[in-house]
């Protein structure tokens, strides 16, 4: 450790600091550090270190793909020297490049981890749907050229709520253990053109949103009918399921912990929704 | 011509087509055509030239500076082929980038002029503020750290509203020939953390909107109360107002003509406001 920085102070005890997080996913190569060092995990460990005068370890608890957003990622590390709490915010900002910023820092105990401790998660996904291509947020949004019946989608996405299988939305390179998952709730929301998917559960498989919003659009453009979306998921393959949807709609909304760890909650900013399921209509 | 297009057919009778637009004003140098080639105009140019097997020149209702977006530009060319209306739209933007696309595509007549038919023009500012700097939006909106007083910006704007010599909001590069113009509307909303500048007016001088949104921040965080803006703008002085807020949160919305000349409405995508002064709350 160099010293130079004020407030520095090894305690000898380590500290857990939890983090909130926003990032544009457009700008990465997926959370998970990369050999190309272009994974979200990469640039923040290098900011934090910059902050922390030593090496720093980070885990999500969401590993995010390639393109996929983030307004309420959590993250974790351990360090033993002192900051303010400002530090941890601002300057790590001040190191880290526009396209992912911390909002919020707080310190919190070894029993606590970002991804382990997490209780439930909320994923969104924003359709455009619209003939024209998006223009101002074609990184932001997934698009689909053709009207969609969004009552038909609802209609399907019922039978998914619930205790289930999800093996028939599960990426053939998912390695997860079991595929079976809760959802405890799903929304679609309408303004103007765009159609707002929230997924509520326990945790997620594989690409298993974008799977999902891939078969409510079979179901939204009349290719099949709602029915189908529990057909699909009693079949446990995802063979049978249509291709999986852009990952460029998709965001890491939230992440809920129990009250105890004191983690706030998601604050990033968003134009289609702002904190935690706060959906604006 | 090549000829090689189903389509094409020489009529020796030019046809004046306008165009709506949108575009991600962070991606460009600005609407008018650079050496750099990196102009909207010059990429708009060279996908119509693709489209109609000639040069085609185009000109905009509004010159928008390097970094401002636009939901609502419109824009006409001539030309003596004959193309289906889709042609124009869709044939176009599978030549232009992701960064901007035509809306619709009208046949009018030689009366019209983009620019020189405009009735009014509206213009859009999408300021973030928050102590922690945008991500996912940084190039599309503006932004302030500090919280501000809308109420008091709004007490401010009245003054602004009607016709008057905007010398005080005007760049000193402005080549207009007259700093009189008239303010139909300044209306001031937010949502979350947005606040959102809708300024209605019959044309406007360079930099105006910007100015005006810089001294309403002023006045929204306290540094001069609301009465300052009425002396600002009785003073005809630009050297005594605050500097140019940036670039990256303004819009040209929408521009309004008159009805004979058949222009659609603006229908680009925006998340904080759709369409004609549909303002979302």
């Amino acid at each position: 450790m160099c010293g130079s920085r004020e407030a520095t102070a090894a305690t000898g005890r380590a500290v857990r600091i939890a983090l909130g997080l926003v990032y544009d996913g457009s700008q990465f190569e997926g959370w998970q550090s990369q050999s190309s060092g272009r994974g979200v995990q990469d640039c923040l460990e290098r900011a934090l270190r910059a902050i922390a005068d030593h090496p720093v370890r980070v885990a999500a608890a969401g590993r995010t793909d390639a393109g996929v957003h983030a307004t309420g990622q959590v993250a974790h590390f351990d360090t033993e020297v002192v900051r303010p709490a400002n530090a941890w915010v601002r300057g790590t900002n001040s190191q880290l490049p526009p396209s992912v910023a911390v909002q919020w820092a707080v310190n919190t105990n070894a029993d606590f981890h970002a991804r382990f401790s997490a209780r439930s998660r909320t994923y969104r996904y924003v359709l455009y749907a619209s003939p024209i291509r998006p223009v101002l947020h074609h990184a932001q949004v997934g698009w689909y050229h053709l009207p969609l019946d969004v009552e038909a989608m609802r209609a399907g996405a019922r039978a998914l709520i619930g205790r289930h299988d999800f093996s028939s939305f599960r990426a053939s390179e998912c390695q997860a253990k079991t595929s079976v998952r809760t959802l405890h709730a799903i929304t679609i929301e309408t303004r103007g053109a765009i159609i707002l998917f929230t997924l509520h559960a326990d945790a997620f498989l594989h690409h298993m949103v974008r799977n999902i919003v891939g078969a409510l659009v079979y179901v939204g453009k009349g290719a099949h009918r709602p029915e189908w979306l529990a057909e699909l998921l009693a079949k446990q393959d995802r063979r049978d399921a249509p291709p999986t949807f852009s990952a460029t709609g998709l965001y890491l909304a939230d992440v809920e912990y129990d009250p105890v760890f004191g983690i706030p909650a998601a604050s990033g900013e968003s134009p289609w929704f702002d904190g935690r399921n706060q959906v604006v209509n």
